[in-house]
C-alpha cells in the first residue's frame, strides 16, 4: 500500500465550470497507483468541485443559469457585501456543492462514468488562480 | 493495511430514493475489513448518493417533493432538453446532492447513525440500471 | 501506512454553524500522521458538515438566512411534521450539504485554505449532542 500527494493549479476567468478530468488523469498516471482511491480537495471558499455530464456544453450553461437564479447577486438577504456582490453568493454556491470528492482508481485510471467529467466550479466573476489537492492511495 | 474494491447494481424504476444500506453491509462483511473506511462512488450523472433518515418513509417522499419543486421539470430556464424534460433537472439535482460518500467501518460494520440509511437517489423518471463502486481500506 | 479512528462530541444550542477546526487539529496532532487524509463523518440526519469562510461571522449568518429561506419551517409541502416544524427542513438541509468530508493532511496539519474553517452545521432549533467520527490514514 502506498500514497501520493500532489497539487495543481487552474487559472479561472469568471463564473463557470472548468474541466479538470485530463489534469486528474495525469496525476493518477504519474502516481503509479493501479488500484485505489483518489481524493480531491479544493482549499478555497468560493470555488468547488463537481462531477457533471461532459458531453453537451449546454448542460454546464444550464447549471450555471440554475445556480445564478437560486443564489442571485445583489440579494438583499445578504449582509456580507464588502468583498463584492458575487462574494456571498459564491460562499452559498460552495456550500450547496462539494469541496471534496473521492473517485476510485481502477486499472490505473479514474473510474468515471462514460458521461462524467470532473469540474472545478468557479463562483467568482473575476480572475483567480485556484489550487486543487490530490491524495491517492492504493497499490 | 489492505483494500478491496467492489461493484454492485441497482435497478431503479422512477424518481425516488432506494435504500442500499443492506447491500453495503454485505460488501463490508465480505471484505474482511474490521476497522477502516468505505468510500462509495456513483458513476452516473443523473443519480446520486444520499444519507437520510431511514425510519419514516414520509421523509423520503417529502425530500422528493422538495427537489421536484426546487428543480421543476419543464423549467424554461433549461436549454438542454433533447434527452427529455427530466434530464436537465436530474443533472442539477445530482449537483446539489453527492456522488461520493465516505463512511467509517467500525467492528466490521458501517458506522451509520441509528436513524441513518444510505440511499441511491434516482433522478430520472424511466427505468435504469445503476452501478455503485465501493472502495474499502483498513485492517 | 497506518490508520487511526477517533470520535468527539459537540454540544449544540440551535440552528447555526459551529467551528470544529481546532478540535480536528487536535485529532490530527495526536494521530501521529504527518502526511495522509482525514475523512470526517457525521452520524446524524439533521446536522451536517461544511467548509466555509472563517473570517467574517456575517458569512455564517448569511448562510443561515439563505437556508432558512430556501427550506422554510412550516412549509405546507412537508407531510413529516410529527417531530416538530424544524425536523423535515433539517433533513432537507442535510441533503443539500455534506455528511462526509475528506481533507488532506500535510506536514501534520490539515491542508485547509487560508480562509477555510470546518463547521458542524446544526439544523435543529433545540439543544443536541452531536458526535463526529474521524478516520485518518497515512504515514
Amino acid at each position: 500500500m502506498k500514497q501520493k500527494q500532489s497539487k495543481f493549479f487552474i487559472r479561472t476567468s469568471g463564473r463557470r465550470l472548468y474541466d479538470i478530468s485530463e489534469a486528474l488523469s495525469e496525476q493518477v498516471g504519474t502516481s503509479g497507483i493501479i488500484s485505489g482511491l483518489l481524493s480531491l480537495y479544493i482549499p478555497h471558499s468560493s470555488a468547488s468541485l463537481l462531477i457533471q455530464e461532459n458531453y453537451d456544453p449546454e448542460v454546464l450553461r444550464d447549471l450555471e443559469r440554475f445556480f445564478d437564479r437560486l443564489v442571485p447577486q445583489g440579494d438583499p438577504l445578504f449582509h456580507h457585501t464588502s468583498e463584492g456582490p458575487d462574494d456571498m453568493p459564491a460562499h452559498v454556491r460552495s456550500a450547496l456543492t462539494a469541496v471534496s470528492l473521492s473517485i476510485p482508481i481502477l486499472d490505473a485510471q479514474l473510474a468515471l462514468g462514460t458521461w462524467q467529467g470532473v469540474f472545478l466550479y468557479e463562483h467568482r466573476t473575476s480572475q483567480h488562480s485556484r489550487s486543487i489537492l490530490c491524495h491517492m492511495i492504493g497499490e
